[in-house]
């Protein structure tokens, strides 16, 4: 087994190796064989791949919302690389070039994907969705249309921070946030951070971001957060938290992110947003929910949803590009790509302490 | 005391009188002073009045979500009638023309209102929504901008009808109901009926309506609906009968109305609706609701709400006119304008039976 | 040779036959070879192929807007057949299935294709549009997912209006037609018709069409128009043709279209429509316009273009399916698929005279 | 006569004079009797006043658009100042507050109003268009709700750029600029400059502007413009310009502003827009164009109107505040608003010097 997870096969030849979640809480570097290059793919060097939530849970359960693992999987869906080798009607890209990868292959067939929502595709082939392997490889292939080359200042961790990056852009778009628009963001994990980022980007005049623990307002303040509220978890603290966010607000809230999920998130939320403004739900805490809907719709509050993203590329690597968004902050630790690295890595990740986002180098 | 509640004062004049809310379960007919007619005013001689389900609400408990009823206030705000007279300034109207109210004067000098979301200003001043007083009253003074002329075709009780009937409009506006959206309606109920009347206006192609209770399903069904499905309390049954759902609609629900605002009937509303689709709650059962607003949002279901309405008598009265929606079968119960029949009248209204709309002929 | 354009190849096999437009005012009936079926394709036999506009624009001049005919090209693309055969991969087709075809393969690899603009798409391969084939022939090999099935009472003509009535239902959406619009009509020819025919099914009250042939306006009104006006092609007119548009309609026009497109309709439809108001352009009679634009904009009159359509057959079926539409009475005109008749046809379709739609009936 | 146009009256109180255009190329300061004060008005003193081109226009023909001034009418309407006195029913505003004005008061009872169009307000009542009289004058009553308090750090000179500014503003909104948005503004006039202001304030990533003039390109260098392009009044020059523009661009043009509104503007605009995108007609050149519409159309390049603006004031004022738009340098020349002064002033805005904007400070 050579560094960095490279290996030589038989025919002297290097072999393709990734990370495979094998088994709840094992994860094994392995061979991984790449199919063969269509007409319209790309062969990608894999050199940032991050690691989120959904991997961690991932690892710790063989399931995630709806998916189970039920065979041996790939892990990895944050990545960019350097493109290695080009199918025959690929124009625009040449080896060499620096690439951020968008992870979802939809169908181009079904009325979702053709009225320009493909992310709602029912069969979306993504990047690390059971049974679809994922990125945290050497090499992958991949569309070529779904590659998007980096702007020369961007770095490749900057590409795989698209990823993430892009959950925020869609629920910004759902949202319809621009610079009228007065942001409240309940929960400043990744998540919430990126949404926050992603609401100033799009113009947001105000932001007043919400969270239970000082750390992360910390960092979300040095962010950007023009205010930062510590609040409990408990649902009776409800009425008191929203007179303290209109007050940080100096007005109405417009539109509210639910960057956690949660009955009380969303109770805040719901409670804190204007008459005829929007709540939208990013954060996946609670399946069910208990929250005052009813006295919402009655104020014309609607309640969006968003899944992962489409058409985020392009728009963020010009945030990246033009400095609007900077996120390299919220790359905490790096690790090469080894046995032992991949590991401690997931484990720094799961652990609760103050990782944001957590990078391989590969 | 005259006949139908006219009175004649001590100086021979006409006294108008009208029904008021004195205590809970108390509704006596008085005098009513009118206010002094402005330069954009018209007087108004009423001749049908309908009962709404909040009349009856502050009837039984002096309130009504937020609202309470402190002093006594005339009731009533579902309503037409013919013009008296009218200010100086007014143009457009004559003595003698017959027009429905739209009952709701809003403040024009507000956010809500100058952006034409006036059903939102913080100052509306609202027909039977304390304190302001309704319009079960032999005459109103109102603004004339809010009295439209009735089509020769269009009777004055259908006129009243434009109330609930554009509970149904605004719904459908803000679902954007159009001819491809196929539509769920939770509940079959008096709202139920006007939002899946108005959504047939507005092009639905199908319509499914769900209810627990088979003489209101059997209305719905003699009213246009496609597909009636008769259904439980229980919330164990959800999956089953939105299998029921799917099959009668014979493919994705677009867009679901529910008319009722229980848990169940939006936790079947939120399942029910396909990914990217939307749920328009109307009813308001319950104010708090336990339901899986998360996997919804997870598929892009969007949640809007509504309160009242807004330019939305012109259509109703277009849709009227050209037979696309007939309000006539909703009228079950006809009352005169005495004390007796003020009670009777809501008796019906508020009992369990098959009334759905009773109305006052003044 | 066969009748009806059929012939057997050497090996005894059918050998496939199209018509071929070969020259200026040239098509001839000659062999067309199919290419390879793919996993995702159906072959499909044709039955009813209609003639456009542009189909005799080609004919005539081998050239239409940009496009320039520079090698023998297959003429035809308003079609509808028979399923012979699909590809491994197609799930909901088996052959024997009647469709109507979509007739352009866009690339679902660029910014319009992703965000739901396919129509817009650069690298659009569509029917009978150089250097692409058409589909008047025996048989075509065509996406399966732009293969649409007839509900029961739909016939395959009818399936090939699907394509005419495509541009009338995009220009309805692209101008959002829904019941409160009232629509002008500029030019009573086959697209005013289908546009036409489309705006009543999208809901609109009141459609008033102008053109300046009595014998297009009687067909217009007995397809359903509630105005006809007859226009000069005289500049000077156009105060005075407003003033009676204005009068027919009752009122505003909100939505005009112009299915002409000379420097006369268009003053028309800029100086008749109310302000806030739109113009849609769908004819294109002139390429440079001399027009009153600037007034009409000072009246936030917007101007919205057409380029084909997307995603409309589904709707158009059920317009169909539903009655909504009838289509039928556009059939003014039949032929076989024999070198005579396909010269006929196209006679047919370019003279002046009463022809709306000419079919083939292969 | 006191200096900077203040006079007393015969009972030794304050006489309010203001400036009168009495004729073609006549301002005159005379005094200016003041409406009664209402409940819902503010009276303000006048501190800033800018001279718009609408103004001059006025000065010179007694007419712009289809308005003429038949009686002598106070001029102005760019204007901010501080509160002296306000009605009974005025909540948030005390004298000595500093306000800027918008300046047109609508009817709130015409459909326009009601749906949120205000600007198209039918019986709109706006400064300084006949028979409404403007306000360059010392003191002038206004509806409280109209009048918009400056934030402390924002001037009056600057307040009274909101209504330049505002133009900008709702073209921008029209357009639905964003972060997504790439901008081409034809013409760097005033309006062209607050226009590209404005899209940048919304987010607008690359902006190219262009001209005729060197002297005003290098101004809108300075202020922001991320590439300039000289071009020429030649209409054959057109497609040379389109592919500077494009080269400059370095991409598509998704929104073009023409801000001169002249053939060969508009032409430049409608061919450099890429397909899908929008023009945005600003300014009123020619009143009749002719222009290559109909390929424009097909390519959907929609053409967007703009009238004044609406609900812009809070906006601008949070612009201001944030410095996210600085105008400052848009004010070159500054007078007091002597008899002397006035006239100079506007010789200054008419010639065709290097004025951008012209400022009264009373």
């Amino acid at each position: 087994m050579g560094k960095g997870g490279k290996s030589e096969g038989s025919n002297g030849q290097e072999q393709n190796m990734a990370a495979w979640l094998v088994a709840v809480n094992t994860l094994k570097i392995q061979p991984f064989n790449l199919p063969t290059l269509g007409p319209y793919d790309a062969r990608v060097r894999m050199k940032a791949v991050g690691i989120c939530g959904s991997d961690v849970h991932y690892l710790k359960t063989l399931r995630c919302a709806d998916f189970v693992v039920k065979e041996p999987m790939v892990i990895g869906h944050e990545c960019a690389g350097v493109i290695e080798e080009v199918g025959s009607e690929v124009k625009d890209l040449v080896p060499g070039d620096r690439v951020a990868l968008e992870p979802g292959i939809s169908c181009w067939k079904c009325t979702q994907c053709k009225e320009g929502r493909y992310n709602l595709c029912p069969d979306m082939k993504f990047f690390a969705t059971p049974p679809v392997h994922g990125s945290l490889a050497n090499q992958v292939v991949h569309p070529a249309d779904l590659c998007f080359k980096l702007p020369d200042n961007v770095s490749l961790e900057e590409g795989a921070m698209c990823e993430p990056l892009s959950v925020g852009v869609h629920a910004c778009r759902r949202a319809n946030i621009g610079p009228e628009t007065n942001v409240l963001v309940m929960g400043a994990g990744p998540i919430g951070l990126v949404t926050m980022l992603a609401a100033r980007a799009f113009g947001a005049p105000r932001i007043v971001i919400v969270d239970v623990e000082d750390s992360r307002l910390s960092v979300a303040k040095k962010l950007g957060a023009d205010e930062i509220i510590k609040v409990t978890t408990n649902i009776q603290d409800v009425a008191g938290e929203v007179e303290l966010i209109h007050k940080a607000m100096g007005g109405g809230v417009d539109v509210s992110f639910d960057c956690a999920g949660f009955n009380k998130t969303m109770t805040t939320a719901l409670t804190a947003t204007r008459a005829g403004g929007k709540v939208c739900l990013v954060g996946m805490g609670h399946h069910e929910m208990t929250v005052p809907l009813t006295p919402a719709a009655a104020r014309e509050v609607d309640v969006v949803g968003i899944f992962r993203y489409k058409n985020t590329w392009p728009l963020c690597l010009e945030f990246l590009r033009s400095g609007k968004i900077d996120v390299k902050p919220l790359i905490t630790h790096r690790y090469g790509f080894s046995q032992k690295e991949v590991e401690e890595a997931f484990e720094t990740s799961a652990g609760g302490g103050n990782a944001i986002k957590v990078m391989f180098n590969l």
